[in-house]
């Protein structure tokens, strides 16, 4: 197995680092568009199996020729979701298989936006999946920790705990705090304003439809100390991906954004600072006045700490997981959890990254493994819940040193 | 009585509308930076006793020598408070009479900003009290709504209503509600994050002290159909006035902010939105990407609508009042709110400007006309409370069609 990475950001960094431990690969090539933080990618390792390139991933074709010149059998997509099309085609162009941890983005529905669905998340690639199934090749999509291990749960449950589902609720919460600082989101606020004002995706009897932003509020319990934090249902890949392999009456995903982060977000929102319809405003440039256009949404950002360096200060445990109702192997009422927790201070400790993008970049270098060993095959445009969930589960726990949890919940 | 009113915004065309109806000056020289608001302001009356003019509000000397020119007896401070010491210089340096309606700014203390005061409001205007007295000039200073009105309503109580005060509660508030706008402030945003971050300032037993930002909540039940507002202190210079002339044990400024504005001022600060320290952003300018210093809180008021414009979608009533506690004139306990309300759509149809702007011009208006006919006169630095409050609230309720109001609580 030749790996083509392309993204030397924050899960690309931390999915080199856990490679590195691993032995199922020939070579890694690290790919960015600043040809920089590949080298710094690289350079951290001391591992003769990894080096660096540039590439320009909005152009299927820079990639298609970067994946020709690397020899590589897999492209791993780990940049921003605006950059899956042109990924995704360039690994096609050259016969690679390929792996992303978010999909296609969706456009609203252009009358009924909080109503109806528009172009769905990852639409654009399942429209492909006859053409990369006739061609043998390989595109497991939504791969990382939500999507991704959160869809491994989803097929576990479907087949060992549960006889009939009702609900797959995904569930993400953290209890993180940054020290310094009074406010500090772990993650780019930038990606979570799009995220959260998306209007956010639910599957029900058969269908999916769409809520405005923040809809059904919830309080949910998250284990190992994180505590009750308020979740509300934002767009994202599980949804489309679960029902696509798993029978369930309804699929949804709530993000425990808490109430304060869900205020904020509110507040930026109301007062139009979210916006990325540029307003003017008076500067200073080069000793001269001038009125110039800026974005808000770059404002708020510029005002913000950078997530990125934050992992020193950070305390506390990030929790990924599915929250599955329905009835048991026995036809009995069933309500469990599964779910994935990382600690700050070991992710730091361990492996130098913070535990949001461990998390993250752990899951696809689990199924690079089992793809490597053939434990995992297939063709076509697959979500993770298309595998067996078992040896994913065992090899995270076992090779990875991240165990998993399960909790019968009332 | 001529008249140089310097500022044509919306409280200094506010004033011009005003005084136009009435008789007791010779002329009112309209002076703004921008020339062409104050010949808007000239224009829009028909009444050639108004004139208009240029003038650096923020150049002692260009206001002195415009004083000179005008041949101007008063000088009306109406612009922004940065302003305050050039004109009030100016004015003296010509020997002209000074009205203001708010004061020389304050700074915190350096060490101790949310429990000592530093330089206070008023401070370097008071310091120059004796010079005016020796001149016999007079500076009424702090005669708008609040502070203005409110100081002369305390004056009122402690003359007719009290045998002893306890507190001098200023409390202002508002229902009001922009057609249109989940979120239209009816004032500049920029100045009232800059009033509303300033440590608040109290005076109590013999001295003056402050605390934090939105300190003190509470939640207060304003007249004519106003209801509860939560309100919490606030910087202002009626802290400041009243204990020089009354006597009081304690004396407070509350604004009837509102939950939700007071939410979202506390999330521009947690943000660093409220900060006038630039941020780098990108941008573009002339087809060319710089990177540029922007100020966050220029952003955040360029999001908003501008309130000078929504006088036609406004509605509701503006309320300004004292809440007097303490014992009457037979010892007994007594608590009494003094209040005057105006409401948008009168002040609309009868004036053409919005209710907030009109109920701030219309007191200096009073306080003119009670100076050009002698039955106010002095010599100094004066607040509103060092003046007889009853032929003031005669004037403003039978010549200006504005009646005040006074309510009993329990």
């Amino acid at each position: 197995m030749k790996i083509l990475l392309i993204g030397a950001g924050g899960v690309g960094s931390a999915f080199c680092a856990i490679a590195a431990r691993r032995d199922f690969f020939e070579s890694v090539l690290v790919a960015d568009y600043a040809r920089e933080s590949a080298d710094r990618a690289v350079a951290a390792l001391d591992d003769p199996r990894f080096s660096a390139a540039q590439v320009d991933a909005s152009d299927a074709a820079s990639v298609e020729a970067l994946v020709r010149e690397a020899g590589a059998t897999h492209v791993m997509n780990a940049v921003d979701p605006r950059f899956v099309m042109p990924i995704f085609e360039g690994a096609f162009a050259a016969r690679a298989d390929y792996l992303d941890m978010a999909m296609s983005l969706s456009r609203p529905h252009p009358d009924q936006p909080h109503a109806l669905t528009g172009v769905k998340l990852g639409d654009e690639q399942f429209a492909a999946a006859g053409e990369w199934e006739r061609a043998g090749r390989l595109a497991l999509v939504g791969m990382g920790v939500e999507p991704g291990l959160s869809d491994v749960f989803a097929r576990y449950a479907a087949d060992h705990l549960f006889s009939e589902i009702d609900e797959l609720g995904t569930r993400d919460g953290a209890n993180l705090t940054v020290d310094g600082y009074d406010f500090a989101p772990s993650f780019s606020i930038w990606t979570t304003i799009e995220e959260c004002l998306n209007p956010p995706v639910v599957w029900q009897d058969g269908e999916w439809f769409t809520t405005p932003p923040f809809s059904e509020p919830e309080v949910f319990d998250f284990p190992e100390g994180i505590g009750p934090v308020e979740c509300v249902n934002v767009e994202h890949e599980e949804v489309i991906l679960m029902p696509r392999w798993i029978d369930t009456k309804r699929a949804t995903f709530k993000y425990g954004l808490g109430n304060e982060f869900i205020e904020v977000l509110k507040t930026l929102h109301m007062l139009g600072l979210d916006s990325t319809e540029k307003v003017n405003v008076p500067v200073v440039i080069g000793g001269r006045p001038v009125i110039a256009p800026v974005s808000p949404r770059d404002v708020v950002a510029a005002c913000l700490p950078n997530p990125a360096t934050l992992g020193d200060r950070m305390h506390g445990k990030t929790c990924a997981g599915v929250w599955v109702t329905g009835k048991d192997k026995d036809g009995q009422p069933r309500s469990t959890y599964l779910y994935h927790v990382v600690d700050n201070d070991w992710a730091m400790r361990e492996y130098g990254h913070q535990c949001v993008v461990w998390q993250t970049a752990v899951n696809p270098v689990v199924a690079l493994e089992l793809l490597a060993n053939g434990t995992w095959s297939g063709a076509g445009v697959l979500g993770p819940e298309a595998f067996d969930a078992v040896p994913f589960l065992e090899l995270l726990r076992d090779g990875y040193a991240s165990p998993w949890g399960q909790q019968e919940l009332a």
